[in-house]
């Protein structure tokens, strides 16, 4: 059993501590967080055991709350740590983590400068046996390397472009816009998401273009890939519906867009409404000569969580890559039907 | 066991599904609905029997959905019907439950002429004892008749008002609107949310005022009463505190609105994120006087499911109130933390 510390109870760390709990082979030693608020104590609803950094502990002093410890003792108790605070602040962390020699895996949101490797499970999970210090890939380019995979060992992919249309925040953070706006973000090209991309795929050949619209369910990306060869629509539909983490939505679904795939989620038992998978229009894709395109839609909470697990167990060799992608995958209740 | 059907498998009706096969003195026979699409296949996948109206079969043939029989089959194996289908379809369905005698369950949006009572648990349980037909009043006037009613009962409500901020259409109606505007919806008073509320109390003296707005996710009351009485803020905290679809938010919870407290209800583990119960700020118990104000939101989607469930009781003589509203209550695990 691998004990798992997170560090930064927000929108990824608590499915991600969530998921641990999932997990035959892992145990959740605690969580850490800065504030006290409704996320706390519904943290501690679930028997999640609630650290605070040192200097923070006074502010939890007028609640009900009962914590456990302070972040530097749930570090210490830990073989690894999940760090999914706010971008920036992983890297601040970092040196807790090396003066208590605890291996950490941070999000996509910390530079990758930090870390010994950027991680997605499809795409490169065994480079991370060496790895002290990994970083999962934000959701869209987890979302965007578990299509590239596939498709460039199939077809060769010569070129890529993708044009993200990002939802502007999170259900709950009530401060962010755009209210009633399309902007591009940034209007200069390359959006931070080919550099990325790069991380994972340091040859592809990738543009990418970012915008930012008034919705906070998911991400859409319009995806064209110029391919090496010819592939027919159907050759592309086998190839992509053997993978796991793709949801090919069927046409007779009649789905439209984020809220009703959000809706599907509920209705499929999914905790959280989390939907872990790409979400795929079959119905869009075209070949026009060499050229491919597709629409996907990217649960931007939910598709970072299983890669995490898989991060967790790489970087501890504990399963190799199909064994640990086959046991998160069940675990969780990988796959929409 | 009451064998329970549901006409209507939408927002509500796939709600009210799952909440009657959580009720130990309930069966689910089926379930009817009339398109093929992503949320019909996911009925079949919890295993519920999907029926379709004679006349709808067709559509059904190019997909892999079996079908259990026809809607009215499952009309006949049922002592009871919940219709949920859109507003205006109840009615159409009435001569159906009248040809083959079967009780049924109306909601809100059908007209209160077309039933004996208009039936909230909280207020009136005990006057559907004797009705063939009844209706759960809409998820505004159930929140507002679960206000109401310990209030009168304490204070005395002298005259109500009652301004209703309304989500445009839930997060799957992508057809909805408005995108960006704030609409006087109707511009004329009341709205009709006021002579709906008298269906309940028929005697209070109410004025509402409907407004709709670009969200989908809660409705939000600016509420106003006068009482007789002038009662503190702690002696109305203390007596709405101990009713059980009352959940007054703390202050502490920091939450601003309906996407903190939809991630609130997946933190608790609600399923499809609902929040049964109506969501009152603490924070905004004000007293001048003889008026008192607060803020409530309400979750359109899920708030009257509950009321459906004591519905089936109350028509069947199962139980009676405080009963039904226990068992309800425990079944789906009512009250936040």
């Amino acid at each position: 059993m691998v004990r798992v510390g997170i560090n930064g109870y927000g929108t990824i760390g608590k499915r991600v501590a969530d998921a641990v709990c999932e997990q035959p082979d892992m145990e959740l030693v605690g969580v850490a967080k800065t504030s006290p608020d409704y996320v706390a104590q519904q943290a501690v609803n679930r028997n999640y055991e609630l650290h605070v950094p040192a200097d923070y502990m006074e502010r939890f002093e007028n609640t009900p709350i009962a914590l456990a410890g302070t972040t530097e003792e749930l570090v210490e108790k830990c073989d690894i740590i999940v760090d999914a605070t706010p971008g920036g602040i992983g890297k601040k962390n970092k040196s807790l983590y090396e003066r208590l020699d605890t291996p950490a895996i941070f999000q996509g949101a910390e530079d990758d400068d930090i870390v010994d490797q950027s991680f997605n499970a499809r795409a490169n999970y065994s480079e991370a046996t060496d790895a002290q210090y990994t970083r999962v890939v934000s959701c869209n380019t987890t979302g965007l390397s578990r299509l590239i995979t596939p498709l460039d060992d199939a077809f060769g992919i010569e070129k890529a472009r993708i044009t993200l249309i990002r939802r502007g925040g999170d259900p709950s953070q009530s401060s962010r816009g755009p209210i009633d706006d399309i902007l591009p973000d940034p209007v200069t090209l390359p959006s931070h998401h080919g550099p990325d991309v790069n991380t994972i795929f340091p040859d592809l050949d990738i543009d990418t273009l970012g915008v930012k619209v008034p919705a906070t369910h998911m991400h859409l990306h319009a995806v064209n890939f110029t391919f090496e060869e010819q592939p027919t629509v159907d050759e592309i539909r086998d190839l992509l519906s053997e993978e796991s983490r793709l949801f090919l939505i069927p046409e007779w679904f009649e789905i439209d867009g984020a809220g009703k795939l959000l809706d599907l989620a509920d209705d499929a038992g999914r905790p959280r409404g989390d939907i872990w998978e790409n979400c795929i229009w079959e119905k869009s894709f075209t070949v026009e000569g060499n050229d491919f395109y597709c629409f996907q839609g990217i649960h931007q909470e939910a598709d970072v969580v299983p890669e995490n697990i898989d991060a967790i167990r790489a970087m501890n060799q504990m399963a190799d890559q199909q064994e640990s992608i086959e046991l998160t995958n069940n675990t969780l209740g990988m796959g929409i039907k």
